[in-house]
């Protein structure tokens, strides 16, 4: 067999995430890799009524095909969500129900992005996103981030000096993979300049609700007034990641351009997933159960950051994450987390080494931790196990 | 707001589904237009238990994350089912789960279109195969097709002296639009033509189970050897549309490829509806449910070529498909069928004009019907009102 495939599926990439997730799939290996949810909290009795419910009450229409767009009543619940959680004054008509926000990525490359032009991201970024980009050709441009986020003077700069900017990726709210959270100041300062040069920002928020301490802050979606911010949203952290239900929340004439890729790539998103997330939303009490995820996950980050606190040798630097599922370590520049994470995983432990969130694959010595997907007893004995190896490393 | 998008989304088009979908929406039109199957068939009660059992006994898993190619089990009974329908001898590492076969059209095209590539496909096709694959810039050329199919002579004499083929997309079963199948003869002259000169073929194939008539014929994909055939399924119509679940055959090196697109489109298709859908296979019994549909739509399909008989006037000519969803009608060329929608939809009946199914937009004196979606009653009153509106353009 001989095939000729497109020039953008003869380049390497995207097996990361597979390895991440083959890993993950030992029962001996303790992963800190994955980004994965604590299964033992999804409301699995609550969805099993929701499913009956939706069977009994609205069977055939749960098992038909429906609207590109999703559900009207869906998309109006999200947006009340929205308007409450994030501080945004948008309607059912600005949201698109997306497989995923995984699914908004990859669309909006492809809404946006000619072979050659430039998206900007923070450094590092979250490496889903690359992946979903990458198809499309894009240069990037790592915008200079501190430790409250995207460095604005540097941004500004950028966007000065730089042609064919077409899309900026950021994360604002417990940054994937560092954990990171921008302050209010920055948030206003960047829609302002997004605004300015008119270039569409990317505003991807899984983990926003996820706050353990310190105030919650409004999203960038908040303060865009002429519509150069694309929200993504998921049920997948604030729920479950299962049904694979997620969103864009766009200015109409963007949204149209979603919408069309929505109704090309997928024709739909799953009927039944929707109509079962609507009622849960509906009858259940989600906010209740955000609760328990956030006392879950705020104790398990606790125990994590004291753990390292105890056993990471010296020269060894964490960030300290306010909310969401991810910490990031930093170890000292001889040591190659690519590497080290051969002996670890003969340890039976697990992360993700950072060189993959560096779209220009620049730096060796860090790594990603998930603290949500773990109970605390592994938590304990994979930070020490990592920790032997580091020292290890060091001598 | 001024934002620059990427050349692909530049183009028109994609709307004749939204449009056909809106028209259906109203409960006063008769739509042939759609390619809805019937609700009334759909295994709600089923499905509930199915989803009860899931729920209670893997609940945590269903709900949780899992591999973008697809549940193992579930990946089992696809090939085992393929391999008694469709006689191929394919294994479950063969297969990759999508979200709906119009998922694994969009990476089609993504996997093997650079712009201006070359997509060979029958003459009419279906439309919403050709939106998939216009994001990606390819040019098409339709194949002269006859009463049974693809002409191979004429699909030869165009391999010969055509630079850029890439792709082969046909509908051998009960195409869409024209409800036409291909002979035996043919399947196997077609494999071996693509195998001389190295094109990969998209074989579509939704309603290959729905034969009223005549004997089943095996798939292009039994007859390739070297693998050079893409073989897209999906349970919509057999079982329901309302999971999105569909899946992608293909030889190891071409899935790898689709598998990559899925990790980067949208990481993987719903848990809970492979979970489910998987467990409805085993426990419950399909096969019957098939021989129901059957029943039904062969029915309708028997009073719709009856109705028509009767009531179309000279100069209309039709085809007799004998499977799938529809029916393709061809009006004398003194009437374009775009302009007599409006006409139609004033008197409460839908179809799709056939111009949507030329790539070329060449054709317009054509249209689908659908007979899978109305009832018995519905579909004798529509096509009094087709074929009254069709003689008022005649007079």
């Amino acid at each position: 067999m001989e095939v000729k495939y497109a020039k953008r599926m003869m380049t390497e990439g995207g097996s990361e995430i597979s390895d991440i997730l083959a890993l993950t799939a030992k029962p001996e290996v303790i992963s800190f890799a994955g980004g994965l949810p604590a299964p033992e909290l999804f409301p699995v009795q609550d969805m099993k009524k929701m499913a009956d419910e939706v069977l009994d009450e609205v069977g055939t229409v749960a098992l038909q095909y429906s609207s590109a767009q999703g559900f009207p009543k869906f998309r109006q619940q999200i947006a009340d969500r929205m308007n409450a959680k994030q501080k945004t004054n948008v309607s059912a008509d600005d949201i698109l129900v997306t497989s995923g926000s995984q699914q908004a990525l990859e669309f909006s490359a492809k809404i946006f992005i000619d072979e050659g032009d430039v998206i900007l991201c923070e450094s590092p970024t979250y490496l889903g996103a690359l992946n979903a980009f990458n198809g499309y050709g894009p240069k990037y441009i790592e915008v200079e981030t501190d430790e409250d986020g995207m460095n604005m003077e540097a941004l500004e700069k950028v966007l000065q000096t730089t042609d064919r900017v077409k899309m900026i990726y950021v994360i604002p709210d417990f940054q994937n993979p560092t954990g990171r959270t921008w302050p209010l100041e920055k948030r206003k300062k960047f829609v302002e300049l997004i605004t300015k040069y008119k270039v569409v920002a990317l505003e991807d928020n899984p983990y926003g609700e996820l706050r353990y301490e310190g105030e919650f802050l409004p999203s960038l979606k908040s303060f865009d007034k002429e519509g150069y911010v694309v929200y993504l949203g998921t049920f997948s952290k604030i729920l479950c990641p299962g049904y694979r239900l997620g969103w864009v929340c766009a200015s109409p004439e963007i949204l149209a351009k979603y919408i069309r890729c929505k109704e090309d790539g997928d024709l739909q998103t799953s009927t039944i997933s929707q109509l079962e997330v609507s009622r849960y939303l509906e009858e259940c009490d989600v906010d209740a159960h955000v609760l328990e995820i956030r006392a879950l996950y705020k104790k398990r980050r606790d125990l994590m950051l004291k753990t390292i606190e105890e056993e990471f040798p010296e020269g060894v630097k964490w960030t300290h994450p306010e909310g969401g599922l991810f910490m990031w370590v930093t170890v000292p520049e001889s040591i190659n987390t690519t590497e080290m994470m051969k002996k670890c995983v003969e340890n039976n432990v697990a992360y993700v080494p950072g060189v993959a969130f560096y779209p220009g694959r620049t730096k060796a010595n860090n790594f990603r931790l998930n603290y949500s997907n773990m109970d605390e007893e592994r938590i304990v004995t994979g930070i020490k196990r990592i920790a032997d190896v580091i020292k290890n490393e060091l001598r």
